[in-house]
């Protein structure tokens, strides 16, 4: 298979170009950069083993590919996955730009009117978990936000149970999330031995995340997000407190054979999921830094009439080129 | 005032000695310690400029002292005080033992049985902001915990319209709140560049922060506690999730007003405080670190019915030896 | 004394900002910068207690200040500080601009040529340790660069018996060093878990220490300057190695002896300066972080015939702004 | 292959495991330890995909094995390499246990006489950069320090031009190069933003470097050692200041052509290497971590009359495991 790699020089794209290039089945046609073109991965990312020189974007350059990924800021990135699509290349893409299934809400919550709604129609939300088939077929594939990956994980094998009120996702990512550019709040100084929360209400993922989670229960669930910067780089911790399991739990006796059944139940619906690993100890990032695996566990706080999911996940690989 | 610091070398006893040492009406008594007895703080403490050698723990050498701080571990803590208390001196006591009001609660929680009800009964919980005229008269103040101080002091504004449903403390901690103990958990090649949840169920403070929220409440509050172990040397970030106030907003407008409305709430309630400070912006660890301030603010997501409130403190000034 | 801080809004600025404002003698006339002006101190660095807004920089709103410190560029300090010197304010510059006495270096080693060498040649080098009196009565004092302090306060004492023969500098310095804009070179996600050496060869600072160590020595010393970025955000750790010392102490008996002299010769040469401590253990960074202090120890190693001097500050406070 | 740990829960013993564990080509025999005895890979390394439980150690248990890999600390580890070795096991020493030449040396520099002296004569030191041959035939293999390693391959082309003065070895470690006993100070309060030099003269690696350069030398040549504790996982860089080379140099005109010089020694003296790639940038620890391979390069510094040879590595894979 041939693939390229279009914005090649951003955090997901160095990924990208790191996991094609290991790819035994993959041969690498282009990897476009506008800041970097004319130079060589290796000059870019000594520590990166790939080969190759970054080019300038053009649609001619990518033609011969069997599948493009597009890894350009959203708004820049539809119009660019409408030209290779057309072009009959299948375009998997990483930002925003089809993630959301009313067009409506891409000038709500990114700024931009959408010039392909019909693309967006027919696109697949790539979360294999939970769309593979769609994504075999589809033309063009909306990958998930990080942080939406990390939450919907966490909760889908509850949604069916969702009583309607709001789940909280409390979520803490690494700095690679916030992308390569060098800003104030990316300066190391800045991060280091601090923590802090950010976009406290409204960050654009909540959106993505009450879209999933409501298709899953089959009724909207409001979802209340809350993103924090750990001086960490890779990798999202997430708290999922959800109300309505442990509340269906009440009959049922104690907190231990509740979260018992839980795991369990959480075991089942992962089963045959090579990237989900249901665990009993409480995960940490460093056991999925650098791997495509998403761990998840349970907890039931019977006392307070919750269930509290964790879920870790490295936010470059499960989270975005994975 | 004469003071003294029994258990001096602990992260509480470090702080606490410095912190006494620089105070200009303290003068230092005695400092005690096991480990390091026989050793001047210079040596154990490169980095301190207090002066002074570390003696074995004795009545007798603490006696001329107007107040004394007990750093020792709980269950360990109690009956020293109780002796110290015994003598006339005032004690502070950084331990748990005497801040559940319950005493049968000790060996629920904490497991074991306590000596001195009646010392318990008598002391003043010692978070300034709440018993401020208490902790002027008590023989004994039992300091609070580090995450109950952070979750404490964000929820106490909105205590009375709380309606009963759970409140979920979601904290994240420096190690330094795992004390100086070399552990497999506090080993650096565990912490740095990681991050988990820890204790995800039941973690001893739960109690100590329902005890407080529910006093202030005037009803029974449940809590729903999570703490985390942050890459960070110090300071503890509490988001608290509320649930009572946002309903009572419903048909109050915009979540903006709203929003604003609790910040000037909050900042009239803690007006007078010197050492709450409630801002606008999203405080984060660095704001506090090695200060015994408190910052706090307050977001209203009005999708999902919720108020979020951000504390951050230094724990081991606020949340300790402050 | 009325004091200003122009370009206060880089780390250097912002360090003496918090210190001047602490200060019991100064009185703060203007903070100046472009970037911010307009805007509070609390609002730009919430971490500090300082009040005042910062104000485009003009020379009259300068002229009732005592002292001026200039926190500019290379370059771009000196006709500003020419400027404020003119008008009857002493200036203390914390640019390279007034450190090199001979003014063909500026040419060589910063890529200007410099407008002001009457000034140049009045001016203090602001190391207190070695020029006390000539900063009592400068117009301009030209503060040390940071790598500089710590070579210069290491080596020093033992300048008088250097053979002729190269001293080397093995400097590692926190971010802070870098200064506050945001590069690929201070990307959290470049600096975090990483390491390097960078300037291998030629870096400014070579010159400057090449300049006083040779005017301590009474000779022209060459000195080998490594720099290399920590992942930490203050402190500078240098270890100088140096050859003469050790061979004068040829026939003078073991390693040991020969160290204790050395020890000794240190306390006596820093005895009556407040900044300098001349310890025994090898002196960490937390030790000095947050300071004006510079701890310094010297070791013997008699069988390479080298003396290893190391020593540590934080290279913003007593590296520039203390 | 069948392949044995003895003691694989350390460190080095957990590299290991995972990188025979991934090897297609061996398969693993008894993994022991004395802590976690009964324990699963899984349980005790959470990140590890390696299967297997832990056996207490027993000569019987490891017969089977083609090669066992000993992971004890000095001084334990040379008896059961000697047990193995009797039984026919080719054994590969991670201890200091046979890298010195001299069994003398034990005694001065690690206090423990040494009991197999006839097996240190036939081991091999196991850089295969210098004794392949060797070690291919060998029944020991003693794995270098990770020091040493770093600093033989970044003197090893240099060597014969050594002119007897010292070399100075100024290297910084990640804090796995300590080992997994968590101590005061491994723990992350120590560690953390922080920077010290330790065993600043007389580190046992020392010892080990002047052996083999001194052998690549055919010379006496004196080493000076400086180890740092850097605020990182893993990775060490060695900044080598070597004399002779550049002495040589004089007469040779500028330093940038004899810089490519050197570039290019070093390129051909490793150019059939897999595991060492020579660069022309200044390499950091990130290029290197978790790999096999060490990266070198060379800068004159023609003022001065030095070489500087900067290497780095994974402490625990080319520096241990690998």
């Amino acid at each position: 298979m041939r693939a390229s790699v279009i914005g090649a020089t951003g955090y997901t794209g160095m990924v990208l170009t790191d996991l094609l290039w290991r790819h035994p089945e993959v041969q690498m046609e282009a990897l476009t950069s506008v800041s970097y073109r004319g130079r060589s991965v290796a000059e870019v990312f000594p520590h990166l083993r790939a080969e190759g020189m970054y080019v300038e974007y053009d649609p001619a350059r990518v033609e011969g590919s069997d599948v493009a990924f597009v890894c350009y800021p959203h708004a820049e990135a539809h119009p660019v996955v409408a030209e290779l699509a057309a072009r009959g290349i299948r375009v998997i893409d990483l930002s925003a730009d089809f993630r959301l299934r009313d067009v409506a809400l891409y000038e709500e919550w990114y700024g931009f009117t959408h010039a392909y709604p019909e693309l967006v129609a027919e696109s697949a939300y790539g979360l294999p978990e939970l769309y593979r088939r769609e994504i075999a077929g589809a033309r063009v594939v909306a990958n998930p936000g990080c942080y939406p990956t990390s939450a919907i994980l966490a909760v889908a094998p509850l949604a069916k149970e969702l009583d309607g009120s709001v789940v909280i996702i409390d979520s803490k990512s690494g700095v690679s999330g916030a992308g390569r550019n060098a800003t104030d709040r990316t300066h190391f100084c800045s991060v280091h031995d601090n923590f802090k929360a950010y976009s406290e209400v409204g960050h654009r993922h909540t959106c993505e995340m009450a879209q999933e989670i409501s298709a899953l229960a089959g009724r909207s669930v409001p979802v209340s997000f809350t993103p924090h910067l750990l001086p960490v780089d890779r990798g999202i911790l997430t708290v999922a407190y959800v109300k309505a399991a442990a509340e269906g739990a009440d009959g049922q006796g104690c907190g231990a054979d509740w979260q018992e059944e839980l795991l369990r139940r959480y075991e089942s619906y992962y089963k045959d999921e090579p990237f989900v690993e249901v665990v009993r100890h409480a995960p940490n990032l460093r056991e999925v830094q650098w791997t495509n695996m998403c761990r998840v566990t349970v907890r039931v706080d019977k006392v307070a009439g919750l269930v509290k999911v964790i879920s870790v996940i490295d936010n470059l690989v499960k989270g975005a080129s994975g």
